[in-house]
């Protein structure tokens, strides 16, 4: 029988009685200050961008284990390791690695795409699998990533593709940042665009099913858009829906009403700075914050199925 | 006097007489035997990946010297680079000082895109300027990247910021893929989708306009779409257009026919495989083949302005 990544994700949603994606969004001005210093007095020796890689890589990993019973899963922003070079993807890999310590489903947000045969390069990236010498190379090896729909179906496939190894991607459907409606909401032919999109991940993810019977090819509509994001889900019945936008972008609990679908809820809710900056409200550490944080999400949250 | 990347774009040109961008999108497969034999040799000592990138570096590398006379800027893809991870972004970052060294402007085609915060962390990959231990981060250092619409314009606005310290960006339009028509040329408001995003290029370019008079925010449109390729030099007179598509996917001269506006023909060419693997065709070494395929693109091109 095949992994699923959907098979994956519904378990840690059901083994963990949460919907909760952790976004791991290191920003090097709000980390704790003795974690800065700590890595700061080996800039001189290793660099400072190696410096920095290390003192994400040490904040992500103490994240990782404070939230993992109660977070379904994690998506480290590829952008944030990205500033530092060769580092901060060394950074990113060894993130990817240690919440799969933790056993937990790594979906990477980096929001890639490009024609085909560029598409399949970024999959290789993300998944492993490019030709080396030698060997192949292991890629970051997520579970899951985010991809951008602007160039149609055929730059989709090259990561549908995967899916028949276990891995899964979330499309941008309708996102929750304040201009997303330029384009995304812009109607064609009576419906808005990103309901055209969801057709796509319909038809594209149709053969990618699991046990759960959820599909691999997933969406992310954003809980600002709360209209949008209803209509996501009714286009989508038997597919995740990545949702970002709560919390800390405005969204809320009343937004994610009568989404539920399927066994283990057929979402995700990401939450980044409201928990992995937690510690910044109440003092103390910030990885007990975060624990608390993540813990108090899910419970508002309170999704039964 | 402010420096502009569309005036060093246009001066590049102009010295060149040459709008050839050359796309650096390494294959392993498809790189000369002797060269990849040579770099296998070191795979055991230093690892499968860094052998490949450093494949990778030398074989750029070579391109960049063999076409650096008639080719007005280079291209490097990042797909293909980070497939190597660490190892492959260090590659990358060597390829655009490599390209500098030679005096030729560099568009990291990476096709990135998020919501605003995230956005800046990513042109911080690609510009330089994230925060560090000690020293600011360099990044790639590259002059201009593509980038992706979809989101709305406040996701690009990161990215134009950029533009006042001498940087650009290609905003995706039209793609030149199979299935680019899509979404891009759903139609909206009784014109296609990519004129409302070449309506976004004009709206966020207008301020950023160097001494030739092009404005740093070009778009994306391929030959592969020879009347919608028009339709965008119609609405976009005063941006640079980047023109994927010539040659191995099948667009041809006749598509850039009227095309040039200004006093540095105000687009690019770009042209990948047709010239970094020109060797396969004739045998030989891969930097003249390269060379002489440059030249010949250039000429069969022959814009005058």
């Amino acid at each position: 029988m095949t992994d699923h990544f959907s098979d994956r994700l519904a378990d840690s949603i059901r083994a963990r009685r949460s919907v909760v994606c952790v976004g791991l969004d290191p920003s090097l001005d709000r980390l704790p200050a003795d974690l800065r210093d700590k890595h700061a007095a080996q800039a001189r020796e290793i660099g400072a961008a190696a410096a920095v890689a290390a003192c994400f890589e040490e904040f992500a990993g103490g994240i990782i284990a404070a939230v993992c019973d109660a977070a379904a899963a994690v998506k480290p922003q590829a952008a944030f390791f990205e500033q530092y070079g060769a580092d901060g993807w060394r950074a990113l890999a060894a993130v990817v690695r240690c919440a799969h310590d933790h056993d937990l489903p790594v979906i990477v947000d980096v929001k890639r795409n490009d024609i085909a045969a560029t598409a399949s390069a970024y999959a290789a990236a993300l998944f492993g699998g490019a030709a080396g010498l030698g060997a192949e190379s292991a890629g970051l090896g997520a579970d899951a990533a985010t991809v951008n729909p602007y160039l149609g179906e055929d730059s989709l496939q090259p990561f549908v593709d995967r899916c028949a190894e276990g891995k899964g991607i979330f499309v941008l459907a309708r996102t929750s940042n304040p201009g997303a409606a330029l384009l995304q909401e812009k109607e064609v032919d009576g419906r808005p665009l990103f309901l055209h999109v969801c057709e796509s991940i319909a038809r594209l993810g149709a053969g990618q099913r699991g046990a759960h019977g959820y599909s691999d090819v997933g969406a992310v509509a954003g809980a600002t858009a709360p209209t949008s994001l209803q209509a996501v889900r009714a286009a989508l019945p038997d597919h995740f829906i990545l949702i970002p936008g709560y919390g800390a972008q405005g969204g809320d609990a009343g937004a994610l009403r009568g989404l539920a679908s399927g066994d283990a809820a057929g979402f995700l809710v990401s939450a980044s700075r409201s928990i992995i900056y937690a510690y910044e409200g109440g003092g103390g550490d910030y990885r007990s914050a975060a624990a608390r944080a993540v813990a108090a999400m899910r419970d508002e949250i309170g999704v039964s199925w």
